[in-house]
């Protein structure tokens, strides 16, 4: 056996900023070499961010991330890192002749390896993810190379992210020529108790291979996806050996028993892949002995967070780098003294502090007196900025030019607030955050225009049952402080507005249970439909009511329109809305006609 | 030789709508029958509507394309049409094991042969597209079968669409197998100046394949995309023989001379499809026999639209089929007397007929004289239904609640006109329809909730260069009528509207010019840098200015979110905003620093 000493660099990087995520290389491969790592490894395309979408068709662009690979290499090398391997994750691209459907410029989801000065070997994702988030199709063409450096007498195999995931290709390859680390650069975004999936795969492909992996990954928002990181280290044998911690960035360090390269030659050879291809592997030689022994350090294993800690985390990381990378100072919201509002102005202290939040009070002739109530104690007890705006001068100017009733009448309310909120961010700059939760969003109660006016939306795949499990969380964690929570010495949500009763207060009495069930009801409905993709007929043998079951289908299918204009917001769930759920808008085929 | 007559049914289906599609596709094989066809060619997914996105990924959706076929065997038989071979395009599955990525249910694109009440062969597209506005990694799993069917003693295969367009697969094993026709059901949308290259295409694989090609195209507007049908049937030689009408539903019926089946076996048989693939023949004897020689129709070839009234035709299909498909009966828009307003309300008149169409007109302080002279002249022209709201009363009760000045005021003026418009839609059920055009939304030039709000947009893929140049068209043909063009015995739009200076008129004397260059320098640009993906340098090379190319990728690149959320309109040019382009919100990089 051979010992090695390696880094897993989780970071945070930003799409397109070639300098910055360049220099946080630089100085997390210095932090490396100060703790004794023989090798340092990077996210997918941790040079320039993920996904880049369209980027990546524009041939400056991918000009951009060579030459900045290029120089990254020489600057490691100059500012004394050149002897420390450094595996990172950047764009490349095939030199294929263009065919019609072939993405423009043939780019590839790259890997290096970079070592004294030079680029040393040049790899690319083989299995292009195109379901859920990815449309990789779209933008990569796929790598048919798997590297493998003898790293002090250790073979270490090079594969990328979804590669993992699929049968045959370079993971299977990386086995057959018998590696003995495997590591992997991934951008993988969080979903709600995805992170066993992830844990399961990797252990069972160490398993397969009998050879030790590395899951290093991408942490951050980045629009509407968030980066959990959680990076992994698994022996050969399937174990868990070490583990980074969630929503943080983190340089995980672990030493590693693994075994000695077998095979002696070196040079590239072709191989069946299994999947129908054929993977040229390419061996290189970095250092053939094997290191002295030495006294390894103990491993750490990062304590999960538990669900609810999880979600509100992700949470709160979405909206502090969107806001961020957006290049905002501070956001603005409606405050309304229901629970969405007071759950979104609460991540929103806890991501970017109270002192830069914005609450706007817009009572109207239908505000309940404990409606403002409920408002001025979140501003009272958070100590966020606030300001007062009647809306009933403004509804009534609106009514004197033209009748309007019913719906058309509450959507006004709406609308007036939306104008209000969007005419202070465009005067003050403040980024507008909606408050809108993923039960309303899904059977399109909301007004388009009015309360889905913004830039970003929290809790936008948040379930309304949801909603009150994280405020009643949150409310618990008062007097604790730390990355995700700013240390509110009372429970930051007033107690009346979780435990009222939800009401949209745009007609006199109104509540959301004059239209639409309770959300204990609503909520598991929405989860089968939406996230299951259950039909109708499997909604009803799972205990469904059948008539609830036609009307909630019709109207997710029919909110569709007003889905597509929402603004952004993170991704919690195997399933949201917009890019994972598309329905042509004149589509007329309904699921159920019950 | 052996003759036939076949019928392409260039029909107009509804995503989704099952029953009208079948009851469509019964009717059209009448009407060849009466005109003595031999065989029956409908579009891609003729059954279902094309796309239809995520339905595919519903179990019940599939199982409903599946039952509607066979029941439209069936029906087929039961009207006295059995003998009629008919291909039709439907959503089918393949017998796989789900696998992680793989589309759920493993949908297929399915096309049909029906004869005597049965499903006689069935096959599937076997190039997916995944470019452009195709996605169809995410929503099929590919074909594997090659349909040869004979017919009065000809060798029928029939491939789907992107089969053409690609090197291998079906259309290569086609050729190989001797058959003698090709019968290809297709979806392809309108581009413009797209025509040439589908006959090049055809008349390149007939050539190669040495086989008569028929190209039956799907028509009418679909949500965002506009399919112009321009079905095409090419000889063995490469020629043109017949074409279908543009934007139009038509029954086209063809005489070929085809050469006699040569091969004798039937049953199935793979063989290696040319792109790594093995494809299965399946070959099936409707008729050994060729027909008794008869005296063949002369073919029809329907004279190509010139390019604006190409254009023109595809907008008002898009905005007809929108409305009718979504179920609206009206529609209404802002009027402000300015070029873009004007002819989306001409487009709209032309759709669905004047006395449908709404238009506010909603004077500002800033509002010129001449602007609300100009579309109340219109109005006169066209005999469209209009009101007067003034939005000054309701813009001074918002600044009496919050202060706001340059940009903000301006949005605020924008904002309470598309509050106006969405009231009344929701009020009385009319469609909104937005004015802005692609020269503006590409740049930002609009406001995100007040000229972008409404329902559809059709001038979003117009630039504004082409805005005048629709306008001066549409007024040149005053005095004719047809599928297109409302019979307006005047020229529809005042021409002050369409020579006057454009302005937004959002602030004393504004002029588009104060922040913009002239349109015919900006259009130019936005061309070269969205449709033909040049970066800066080739920009410059190309003899734009380089100081405006630097500020005008950078309005560009910056205004993707405000895209984002803009309505759908029809897609007349390769690449759009929002589905075809995309940038991550918080990208940082930038095309340019010049």
């Amino acid at each position: 056996m051979a010992q090695l000493r390696i880094a897993l660099a989780q970071t945070n990087p930003a799409v397109g900023d070639l300098a910055a995520n360049a220099a946080r290389i630089v100085e997390w491969t210095g932090r490396a070499a100060e703790r004794g790592a023989h090798l340092t490894v990077f996210t997918e395309m941790s040079l320039t961010g993920y996904p880049v979408e369209d980027l990546v068709l524009r041939t400056s662009f991918v000009e951009a991330s060579l030459a900045a690979l290029e120089a990254l290499a020489t600057r490691l090398a100059e500012e004394g890192l050149g002897e420390m391997p450094v595996v990172v994750g950047y764009v490349d691209r095939a030199n294929l002749a263009p065919r019609v459907g072939q993405p423009k410029g043939a780019p590839l989801d790259g890997a290096a390896l970079i070592h004294r000065g030079q680029v040393v070997v040049r790899s690319a994702k083989h299995h292009l993810p195109n379901y859920g988030v990815f449309d990789e199709y779209r933008y990569f063409v796929r790598g048919d190379r798997l590297p493998i450096f003898r790293l002090h007498g250790v073979d270490v195999a090079i594969a990328v992210c979804e590669d993992l995931w699929q049968e045959g290709g370079p993971v299977a390859v990386a086995a057959d020529a018998g590696a003995g680390l495997l590591v992997t650069p991934n951008a993988s975004p969080y979903e709600r108790e995805k992170d066993d999936v992830r844990l399961a795969l990797v252990s069972r492909r160490a398993r397969e291979s009998g050879c030790a992996i590395l899951y290093v990954n991408q942490v951050g928002g980045q629009d509407e996806l968030v980066f959990d990181g959680d990076s992994l280290v698994v022996s050969a044998s399937g174990e868990l050996v070490a583990r980074a911690a969630q929503f943080a960035e983190e340089l995980l360090v672990v030493d590693l028993d693994l075994p000695e390269a077998r095979f002696g030659g070196l040079g590239t050879f072709e191989t069946e892949a299994g999947d129908g291809t054929v993977i040229t592997v390419e061996r290189v030689e970095l250092s053939a002995r094997p290191l002295e022994p030495y006294e390894p350090l103990t491993p750490t294993v990062a304590e999960h967070l538990e669900d609810t800690a999880e979600v509100y985390s992700a949470l709160v990381l979405a909206v502090r780098d969107y806001v961020r990378k957006n290049g905002f100072q501070s956001v603005i919201l409606g405050l309304s003294g229901g629970i969405d509002s007071a759950l979104t102005a609460t991540i929103a202290s806890d991501a970017i502090g109270p002192e830069r939040v914005h609450a706007v009070l817009m009572p109207s002739r239908y505000s309940s007196e404990h409606s403002l109530g409920d408002a001025r104690e979140l501003v009272e007890r958070q100590g966020i900025n606030s300001r007062l705006v009647p809306i009933s001068g403004v509804v009534d100017a609106f009514e004197k030019e033209i009748e309007l009733s019913g719906l058309a009448a509450e959507n006004l309310q709406a609308r007036v607030r939306g104008t209000i909120l969007m005419g202070l961010s465009n005067q003050h700059g403040h980024l507008v955050l909606t408050t809108g939760n993923k039960s309303e969003l899904a059977v399109g109660y909301s007004t388009l225009y009015g309360d889905s006016a913004g830039g970003f939306a929290p809790i936008k795949d948040v379930l309304k049952t949801l909603v009150w499990e994280l405020s009643r969380w949150r409310n618990a964690q008062a007097g604790r402080s730390g990355e995700f929570l700013y240390g509110f010495a009372r429970p930051p949500i007033p107690e009346n507005s979780i435990e009222k009763e939800p009401s949209a207060e745009l007609r006199p009495g109104q509540r959301d249970t004059d239209s639409l069930p309770e959300y204990d009801v609503l909520d598991p409905l929405l989860h089968d439909y939406v996230e299951k993709d259950m039909g109708s007929a499997e909604l009803v043998a799972a205990g469904h009511d059948p008539a609830l079951v036609a009307r909630i289908i019709r109207l997710v299918d029919l909110a569709e329109y007003k889905r597509r204009q929402y603004p952004p917001g993170p991704k919690i769930t195997p399933k949201n809305f917009g890019r994972d759920r598309r329905l042509p808008i004149t589509n007329r085929w309904r699921e159920t006609t019950l």
